[in-house]
């Protein structure tokens, strides 16, 4: 049955379509965190952006497809992200069975730039085709190829939404003039952050930000506002806020292997600053299916809690 | 969860995409019959069919369309089945909630004719925007106007798969050739299960047919192989028959108001005779909520022993 | 400021996108009337469907396509419909004075029929073009031609709230199986209310209704249940009831005219019975200015209080 | 390995393009007779075309899509060719397994005219989908429908070329103006077959004619130039050389259940008489599997003599 | 018959459309390796991608297009793969012979580059046109140009599937970020293959790849996971690993001319380490007819085993 917490976050969509909001509904619905209006989302897009040995070598049965499908199923995830070939090897199979979301564009580092540029690998016509509840696509603010990611993702936006389809946003600030501690500077990630709900997403995902500033200009405003980022919770709430006053989901990223003690005190801290959850690969499937199975569940217990 | 029945039912779509069996699943994994392979539809066309009055006066709360998507949650149907207007006006506030199907053509009363054929009034891009799980289409096989039905939903169906919506097909005989008996006839109903099949439809919803055979060819075939039509058991199992050996989702109209005994009866021969299930229209919407609840709930607990 | 009433009447087109809701609001808070949630519109088609001197000899100042705008305008209307070439001729000149209504089909009687087609007279182009708020469509359920009627209101309709227009239908029962009386009959007026709101308007017109009833199962149903129809504000209820339990915007035509006295009881019996105002066309331009302004003032008047 | 027959028979498509030569090399060089430039076709349109019970009762399995995919396969047919919702719920499962032919239209006999016009089921596209070798489609010769189904044959026959389908042309006279025998007769199915031919099939399929002369001008002729029709050999004879003399491939159906011996020995003439091969639709799937492929196999052993 | 290994090959594609699998289950049923789920397939593009003397001049005959037709035909290969001319000029002459593969682009060393892009020389309606069972398309992973081609490859696929047709993309790393050695590193090639799955890719055609990692972060990743790589099969056995666990088709390129021996050595590690199959251009067409004939017989012996 449909909570008071999913249909106060839908209201947050007024005027958008039915189709939209049923899509939001099923991400919000399904899985462990059902009607908290939390999401744990499993994204494999890292045998295309990193490579297959570097994703799955450390956990064989990720080589397959089904095994994603399987593990985010079995945690009780809400969604399911890939890019094409993934959803295709096993949407068929498992119609039905959990949310799905179409990576629409991928990048891959056998050619990597410093101002990279995500080449479009599915469309929206796939995404109907394969059952999703949502695109996804990825946009490097910072890059000095964004125009042309935002200007796609303006179209792809605007074709999915008239179709019904959920958008789901990754704002990752990449490119020539952004530091490397400045692609999680607490402003950068606010920023990427609101770049993406002004594009129009329904979902946005962001890393965890760090209390570090990049930008001099955010830096005085900051100071001079006294925008408390000292803690987690605090700059999570920042990015939330950031996130049209928190009318737009915003989930967090978990990054790269870490510890898990590590892994659960960032989530606590996320879920305390009002984030909308997470969404977690490499510390999910690059470890054996049960531990992935327990960590998510722990991660899904402290977004219940 | 998946059941082993569902898994079955879909996989007599080989070859059709993910998104047409995971809508075709959605709407066998929802409500209280979720899993069991059986559906109980409750479609609401009839202030369009016959005229508000006729339809609702019995119930004047079912005048505003927020009635039905209610009651249909309420009594745990499978999916909600409308024309435009009356989904248009209540799936934004309803999304998530229960599966829809968007009734593409309609006919009224007001012209009348003895061959009708509907009007197309509203699109497979208007069921993606409304979030509906299939689109829903009348032919009147019998009808002068066939031709011009079929074609109709050759095309409506053949877009509807291609952006992953289910096709559900009300097959109803009627025209200057067929007798009022006939529409009825077991060898007419189960004809028309036939032509809805054949036509691509992926569920197919007929009348309950009589023991009565209309066509002489028909007649001779029947009783030469001794086909068993006597009892409603052995007529139903007939049309699932007739409908691609059970391979194809049949389901059968409640009809005419009638008392709730012979309904109930009725729809024990149907599950007897291995039917999918029953789409009930009037008999729901035109008696007070709490006892359509009652009644769906009865229906129901048939289906699920 | 817009008014409670007025924003819960939007609230009534859950899903609908910004744009459309911003054109009904347009309309709802012009003229004398804003902000009450009734309203009084001013349409001028008859050139087109009755002739010129028909229309306009009696008062001749009314041939001039800037009279009616002005006419709109001056009395308060909260809207002005006319067709292509009224507007074209007008809509520069008095851009931003008042809501306009562009009538898309439109019908003369030089070719008169028994079951009459309109023709397509002006597109969603034409409308966004002049400014306009909404489009206008007429159809006549009843007639033969009424699913060539219905398929193109279907896609005119969908253009246009693609585009942000609203959609004002027309609904007069007409055709060879409606006898004259038939035409004003509560059944049939209802029905077709609701049909005009199932293919999807945002607001109807129709006639005021009489205690005729025409269709013999109708009458049974409405006799079983004890439909008050009797009076004027009954039958009017009845109407209202029977778009969407109130959920759709209902107004009534003046008709033919008639001794303001007369015309004015009626006004009252629409406004008792909840109905949401009047479109008076020929018994406010067939009149000298003032006394139209006046006659006008008189209907808001009644709405108002 | 490509027969020498074969190549002779595909140098009678000159300039067709590759795609078309493929496809009727496929048919030509599947099943048993592979090779021969004989085909034996299984045809699958009666559940649609006469109703299930009429065509399946007497053999239950019939009821099942996949039924007809094994025995064609069993039986080592050229191909198999059936309507959209028979190909649909097998061709995946079948892939590969035996040449399809998707027939584009179909009529059924609740509404049953004199002039009969079929309804179009399915599209050049959904062929392709479906991975046919070919389109199938009926015309009526003599229906005064017939001029729709030429054009509509144009236009489907003008679009599979051009993707690489095959065309089949079921050739069927029949009409107000032709007498029952008329069908049948000799100078009338030489006549469909040339009709078919020059409406640009690629294989025919006509009735197995007798020595009937509907035509009176047509009488004459014969009469005038002695032409052998007394025997079925001279017939089919005649059928061959009216097919561009012998150069468009023309088979021709069983028609009726009828014994066996009869059968056969019509079979030897049709052989005899230079027929391309039979389609044998009734007397094969109207019998058990077994026997079926015991007749059939009777039938190849005539034709790969 | 369809074996039980090419049924299990094709359940790795489940939800793809019955055309497609139709054209996978030819290209896997043709040949001297029928129904084994192995391939040896013949590619002929050398003349556009390296000019016809570097290519021919060796080999005289092999300046005909139907040399290369009847080579592959000679030899028992499953398809035969080049650009538009050669099929153009030889697809009639052997329609039905072998299976076709439309290579949909191609690259000149005219005007040669580090970061090299193809033409698209040819069109999915030339596949059809032609008879085809797949589009052939290559990508340069690691090139500049990558964007592209992985873009253009996204419409390609998805106007192949739709029609029924397979698709096999080659994809050879290249590009001014990839050493000389890279571009066969076990790293690359397992990446190269699994970008090429990722983007909807049936069958997979890679270079056999060597002992060398190329990337920093991948030779990590192997060491850490202690990936064996030592031994032909071991690399073999990856790359199949990273072509989504062995769901997907990946086949592998003889390279340059080298040694019979040497060239037998790598097919039989090819095949020990689960490879499907050869694609083997200069070493069978840059050697007489019969001499070709007899390495691929070999060739064909080891992957029958």
């Amino acid at each position: 049955m449909m909570t008071k917490r999913v249909k106060e976050i839908l209201s947050h969509y007024p005027g958008e379509n039915a189709g939209v909001l049923t899509n939001l509904a099923r991400m919000m619905m399904s899985g462990r965190l059902a009607g908290t209006g939390k999401l744990v989302i499993l994204p494999v897009d890292q045998g295309f952006e990193h490579g297959p040995g570097r994703s799955f070598a450390v956990n064989p049965p990720a080589y397959d497809p089904a095994y994603h499908f399987q593990l985010a199923l079995d945690a009780g995830c809400n969604a399911y992200a890939a890019p094409l070939g993934f959803l295709e090897a096993g949407a068929a199979e498992f119609a039905g069975a959990i949310p799905l979301i179409l990576k629409l564009n991928n990048h891959d580092v056998l050619h990597d730039e410093k101002d990279p540029v995500s080449s479009q690998t599915g469309t929206v016509k796939d995404a109907l085709r394969l059952g999703c509840a949502a695109i996804g696509y990825t946009i490097y603010p910072g890059s000095s190829g964004s125009r042309a990611m935002y200007e796609q993702l303006r179209d792809l936006a605007q074709e999915a939404k008239s179709h019904g389809l959920a958008v789901v946003v990754w704002s990752y600030p990449r490119g020539s003039d952004i530091s490397k501690e400045g692609e999680t500077a607490i402003d950068v990630v606010a920023y990427a952050a609101q770049i993406a709900a002004q594009l129009g997403a329904h979902v946005i995902k962001v890393k965890a930000p760090s209390a570090h500033i990049e930008l001099a200009e955010a830096k005085k405003a900051y100071e001079k506002s006294k925008v408390p980022i000292e803690t987690l919770p605090q700059r999570i709430s920042h990015v939330v806020q950031s996130s049209f006053n928190g009318k737009r989901i915003v989930i967090f990223s978990g990054g790269a292997t870490v510890g898990d003690e590590q892994l659960l005190a960032e989530i606590k801290g996320i879920h305390e600053g009002g984030g909308f959850g997470s969404i977690v690969g490499r510390n999910s499937f690059q470890r054996p299916h049960d531990k992935a199975v327990e960590l998510l569940g722990k991660i899904m217990s402290i977004y219940a809690s």
